[in-house]
Protein backbone atom coordinates (compact mmCIF):
# COMPACT_ATOMS: atom_id res chain seq x y z
CA UNK A 1 0.00 0.00 0.00
CA UNK A 2 2.57 2.57 0.64
CA UNK A 3 3.62 3.36 -3.27
CA UNK A 4 0.24 4.84 -3.00
CA UNK A 5 0.25 6.73 -0.70
CA UNK A 6 0.22 10.63 -0.69
CA UNK A 7 4.12 12.53 -0.14
CA UNK A 8 2.60 15.58 1.99
CA UNK A 9 -0.78 14.81 4.30
CA UNK A 10 -3.39 16.68 4.58
CA UNK A 11 -4.49 19.47 7.37
CA UNK A 12 -7.05 18.96 9.30
CA UNK A 13 -8.70 22.41 10.78
CA UNK A 14 -11.89 23.08 12.22
CA UNK A 15 -14.66 24.02 9.93
CA UNK A 16 -16.69 27.59 10.03
CA UNK A 17 -20.79 27.26 10.87
CA UNK A 18 -21.55 27.97 7.22
CA UNK A 19 -19.58 25.74 5.88
CA UNK A 20 -20.91 23.21 7.94
CA UNK A 21 -24.50 23.88 7.32
CA UNK A 22 -23.59 24.20 3.63
CA UNK A 23 -21.97 20.71 3.83
CA UNK A 24 -25.85 19.72 5.59
CA UNK A 25 -27.41 21.05 3.07
CA UNK A 26 -25.27 19.32 0.06
CA UNK A 27 -25.82 15.49 0.97
CA UNK A 28 -28.49 13.41 1.06
CA UNK A 29 -27.28 10.69 3.07
CA UNK A 30 -26.14 10.81 6.90
CA UNK A 31 -25.44 8.44 9.64
CA UNK A 32 -26.93 8.82 12.76
CA UNK A 33 -25.75 7.53 16.12
CA UNK A 34 -27.74 6.11 19.20
CA UNK A 35 -27.40 3.93 21.54
CA UNK A 36 -30.14 1.03 22.14
CA UNK A 37 -29.72 -1.54 25.36
CA UNK A 38 -26.45 -3.05 23.76
CA UNK A 39 -24.68 0.33 23.41
CA UNK A 40 -24.18 2.35 20.18
CA UNK A 41 -25.55 1.81 17.16
CA UNK A 42 -24.74 4.01 13.72
CA UNK A 43 -27.08 3.46 10.65
CA UNK A 44 -26.98 5.46 7.41
CA UNK A 45 -30.26 7.22 6.71
CA UNK A 46 -31.70 10.15 4.35
CA UNK A 47 -32.69 13.09 5.82
CA UNK A 48 -33.24 16.66 5.13
CA UNK A 49 -32.70 20.02 6.84
CA UNK A 50 -35.65 22.27 7.60
CA UNK A 51 -35.66 25.53 9.74
CA UNK A 52 -32.45 24.33 11.22
CA UNK A 53 -33.54 21.09 12.15
CA UNK A 54 -32.40 17.69 11.03
CA UNK A 55 -35.27 15.37 10.05
CA UNK A 56 -34.97 11.61 9.55
CA UNK A 57 -38.16 9.47 8.18
CA UNK A 58 -38.28 5.74 9.71
CA UNK A 59 -40.51 3.02 9.33
CA UNK A 60 -42.70 1.68 12.83
CA UNK A 61 -41.04 -0.33 14.78
CA UNK A 62 -37.41 0.30 13.55
CA UNK A 63 -34.33 0.63 16.05
CA UNK A 64 -34.73 4.11 15.44
CA UNK A 65 -38.43 4.43 16.31
CA UNK A 66 -37.94 2.12 19.40
CA UNK A 67 -35.12 3.71 20.54
CA UNK A 68 -33.79 7.42 19.30
CA UNK A 69 -37.22 9.65 20.42
CA UNK A 70 -36.27 11.34 23.18
CA UNK A 71 -32.69 10.29 23.20
CA UNK A 72 -29.67 12.40 22.65
CA UNK A 73 -28.36 11.44 19.25
CA UNK A 74 -25.60 12.16 16.87
CA UNK A 75 -25.83 13.10 13.17
CA UNK A 76 -22.88 13.13 10.69
CA UNK A 77 -22.48 14.15 6.88
CA UNK A 78 -19.35 14.25 5.46
CA UNK A 79 -18.11 14.37 1.82
CA UNK A 80 -14.79 12.18 1.87
CA UNK A 81 -12.42 11.98 -1.50
CA UNK A 82 -10.74 8.94 -1.25
CA UNK A 83 -8.17 9.59 -4.38
CA UNK A 84 -6.93 12.78 -2.76
CA UNK A 85 -7.83 11.86 0.66
CA UNK A 86 -9.45 15.26 1.92
CA UNK A 87 -13.35 15.74 2.91
CA UNK A 88 -15.19 17.65 5.24
CA UNK A 89 -17.13 15.93 7.91
CA UNK A 90 -19.66 17.65 9.99
CA UNK A 91 -21.18 16.38 13.45
CA UNK A 92 -24.64 17.42 14.94
CA UNK A 93 -25.54 16.59 18.54
CA UNK A 94 -28.75 17.22 19.61
CA UNK A 95 -31.93 15.41 21.39
CA UNK A 96 -34.59 13.91 19.04
CA UNK A 97 -38.53 13.89 19.02
CA UNK A 98 -40.96 12.37 16.87
CA UNK A 99 -43.11 15.37 15.18
CA UNK A 100 -46.01 15.10 13.45
CA UNK A 101 -45.69 14.72 9.68
CA UNK A 102 -48.32 16.87 8.62
CA UNK A 103 -46.35 19.35 10.06
CA UNK A 104 -44.08 19.52 7.65
CA UNK A 105 -44.78 19.72 3.33
CA UNK A 106 -43.43 17.34 0.66
CA UNK A 107 -40.24 19.40 0.34
CA UNK A 108 -39.29 19.54 3.77
CA UNK A 109 -39.68 15.97 4.73
CA UNK A 110 -36.69 13.87 3.31
CA UNK A 111 -36.56 12.14 0.47
CA UNK A 112 -36.22 8.48 1.36
CA UNK A 113 -34.57 5.75 -1.15
CA UNK A 114 -36.22 2.29 0.18
CA UNK A 115 -39.22 1.38 -0.33
CA UNK A 116 -41.90 0.91 1.86
CA UNK A 117 -43.47 3.37 4.29
CA UNK A 118 -41.67 5.48 6.33
CA UNK A 119 -44.24 7.05 8.38
CA UNK A 120 -42.18 7.69 11.87
CA UNK A 121 -40.72 11.06 11.72
CA UNK A 122 -37.30 12.75 13.62
CA UNK A 123 -36.94 15.53 14.57
CA UNK A 124 -33.28 16.94 15.39
CA UNK A 125 -33.04 20.18 17.18
CA UNK A 126 -29.23 20.74 17.02
CA UNK A 127 -27.76 21.71 20.57
CA UNK A 128 -24.06 21.92 18.61
CA UNK A 129 -23.02 21.73 15.19
CA UNK A 130 -18.95 21.27 14.87
CA UNK A 131 -17.14 20.34 11.75
CA UNK A 132 -13.34 19.64 10.37
CA UNK A 133 -12.35 19.93 6.77
CA UNK A 134 -9.22 17.67 6.08
CA UNK A 135 -7.02 20.31 3.55
CA UNK A 136 -4.46 18.67 0.70
CA UNK A 137 -1.15 19.41 1.12
CA UNK B 1 -36.66 17.90 -5.97
CA UNK B 2 -39.75 15.28 -6.42
CA UNK B 3 -38.78 15.99 -10.31
CA UNK B 4 -35.46 14.12 -10.24
CA UNK B 5 -36.78 10.96 -7.74
CA UNK B 6 -36.71 7.83 -9.19
CA UNK B 7 -40.13 6.11 -10.13
CA UNK B 8 -39.17 2.99 -8.40
CA UNK B 9 -37.65 3.03 -5.15
CA UNK B 10 -35.23 0.64 -3.98
CA UNK B 11 -35.17 -2.96 -2.05
CA UNK B 12 -33.42 -2.72 1.30
CA UNK B 13 -32.07 -6.22 2.29
CA UNK B 14 -29.92 -8.37 4.75
CA UNK B 15 -26.14 -8.67 3.15
CA UNK B 16 -24.09 -11.83 4.02
CA UNK B 17 -21.57 -11.86 6.26
CA UNK B 18 -18.95 -12.38 3.16
CA UNK B 19 -20.44 -9.31 1.42
CA UNK B 20 -20.20 -7.28 4.83
CA UNK B 21 -16.54 -8.24 5.20
CA UNK B 22 -16.06 -7.29 1.33
CA UNK B 23 -16.78 -3.97 2.10
CA UNK B 24 -15.09 -3.58 5.39
CA UNK B 25 -12.36 -4.37 3.71
CA UNK B 26 -12.84 -1.96 0.11
CA UNK B 27 -12.63 1.44 2.16
CA UNK B 28 -10.40 3.53 4.00
CA UNK B 29 -12.86 5.91 5.79
CA UNK B 30 -15.41 4.61 8.21
CA UNK B 31 -17.47 6.07 10.98
CA UNK B 32 -16.67 5.60 14.54
CA UNK B 33 -19.68 5.72 17.15
CA UNK B 34 -19.05 6.21 20.87
CA UNK B 35 -20.39 7.97 23.90
CA UNK B 36 -18.51 10.76 25.89
CA UNK B 37 -20.57 12.38 29.04
CA UNK B 38 -22.54 14.55 26.59
CA UNK B 39 -23.92 11.37 25.19
CA UNK B 40 -23.53 9.63 21.34
CA UNK B 41 -20.57 10.81 19.07
CA UNK B 42 -19.66 9.90 15.33
CA UNK B 43 -16.72 10.64 13.94
CA UNK B 44 -15.01 9.64 10.67
CA UNK B 45 -11.49 7.68 10.61
CA UNK B 46 -9.09 5.66 8.68
CA UNK B 47 -9.23 2.16 9.75
CA UNK B 48 -7.44 -1.12 9.04
CA UNK B 49 -9.24 -4.52 9.37
CA UNK B 50 -6.54 -6.94 10.30
CA UNK B 51 -7.26 -10.80 11.83
CA UNK B 52 -11.04 -9.35 11.80
CA UNK B 53 -10.66 -6.86 14.28
CA UNK B 54 -10.86 -3.52 13.24
CA UNK B 55 -7.82 -0.88 13.87
CA UNK B 56 -8.13 2.79 14.44
CA UNK B 57 -5.25 5.05 15.29
CA UNK B 58 -5.60 8.03 17.29
CA UNK B 59 -3.98 10.89 18.69
CA UNK B 60 -2.75 11.16 22.53
CA UNK B 61 -6.04 13.19 24.29
CA UNK B 62 -8.49 13.17 21.50
CA UNK B 63 -11.90 12.62 22.19
CA UNK B 64 -11.03 8.83 20.84
CA UNK B 65 -8.79 8.54 22.97
CA UNK B 66 -10.43 9.70 26.24
CA UNK B 67 -13.68 7.98 25.49
CA UNK B 68 -13.37 4.71 23.48
CA UNK B 69 -11.16 2.35 25.18
CA UNK B 70 -12.89 -0.07 27.37
CA UNK B 71 -16.37 0.99 26.00
CA UNK B 72 -18.99 -0.46 23.40
CA UNK B 73 -18.77 1.34 19.88
CA UNK B 74 -20.25 0.86 16.59
CA UNK B 75 -18.43 1.22 13.28
CA UNK B 76 -20.13 1.59 9.97
CA UNK B 77 -18.69 1.71 6.28
CA UNK B 78 -20.68 2.25 3.61
CA UNK B 79 -20.79 2.47 -0.30
CA UNK B 80 -23.41 5.24 -0.96
CA UNK B 81 -24.21 5.82 -4.56
CA UNK B 82 -26.00 9.51 -4.95
CA UNK B 83 -27.04 8.99 -8.36
CA UNK B 84 -28.18 5.50 -8.11
CA UNK B 85 -29.86 5.56 -4.75
CA UNK B 86 -28.53 2.82 -4.04
CA UNK B 87 -25.48 1.06 -1.59
CA UNK B 88 -24.39 -0.91 0.54
CA UNK B 89 -23.69 -0.65 4.56
CA UNK B 90 -22.14 -2.64 7.41
CA UNK B 91 -22.32 -2.02 11.37
CA UNK B 92 -19.54 -3.72 13.56
CA UNK B 93 -20.70 -3.45 17.18
CA UNK B 94 -17.68 -4.48 20.07
CA UNK B 95 -15.52 -3.51 22.50
CA UNK B 96 -12.82 -1.09 21.94
CA UNK B 97 -9.04 -1.63 23.49
CA UNK B 98 -5.88 0.27 23.34
CA UNK B 99 -3.49 -2.42 21.85
CA UNK B 100 0.37 -2.23 21.47
CA UNK B 101 1.44 -0.51 18.04
CA UNK B 102 4.78 -2.65 18.15
CA UNK B 103 2.20 -5.53 17.42
CA UNK B 104 1.26 -4.56 14.33
CA UNK B 105 3.55 -4.15 10.66
CA UNK B 106 3.14 -1.04 8.93
CA UNK B 107 0.84 -2.73 6.53
CA UNK B 108 -1.76 -3.97 9.55
CA UNK B 109 -1.88 -0.62 10.88
CA UNK B 110 -4.36 2.06 9.40
CA UNK B 111 -2.93 4.21 6.75
CA UNK B 112 -4.17 7.86 8.24
CA UNK B 113 -4.62 10.81 5.72
CA UNK B 114 -4.05 14.06 7.97
CA UNK B 115 -1.10 14.76 8.87
CA UNK B 116 0.10 14.85 12.48
CA UNK B 117 0.91 11.51 15.27
CA UNK B 118 -1.31 8.95 15.70
CA UNK B 119 -0.01 7.17 18.48
CA UNK B 120 -2.20 5.45 20.19
CA UNK B 121 -3.85 2.22 18.29
CA UNK B 122 -7.28 1.65 19.01
CA UNK B 123 -8.93 -2.25 18.10
CA UNK B 124 -12.22 -3.15 18.06
CA UNK B 125 -13.02 -7.30 18.43
CA UNK B 126 -16.10 -7.60 16.17
CA UNK B 127 -19.03 -9.57 18.35
CA UNK B 128 -21.72 -8.58 15.96
CA UNK B 129 -21.47 -7.65 12.10
CA UNK B 130 -24.18 -6.61 9.73
CA UNK B 131 -25.05 -5.58 6.54
CA UNK B 132 -27.82 -3.88 4.41
CA UNK B 133 -28.05 -3.36 1.07
CA UNK B 134 -30.18 -1.47 -1.39
CA UNK B 135 -31.15 -2.71 -4.27
CA UNK B 136 -31.93 -0.79 -7.51
CA UNK B 137 -35.43 -1.21 -8.25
Amino acid sequence: MSSTHHWFKAKLREMPLDDCLEVLGNNQVGRIAFNDPSGPVVLPVNYSVTNGAILIATATGSSLHSYVPGSLVAFEVDDVDEFNEDGASVLVRGRAAIVPTEGFSDDERPYTWPEGPREVLLHIVPTQITGRRLFPA
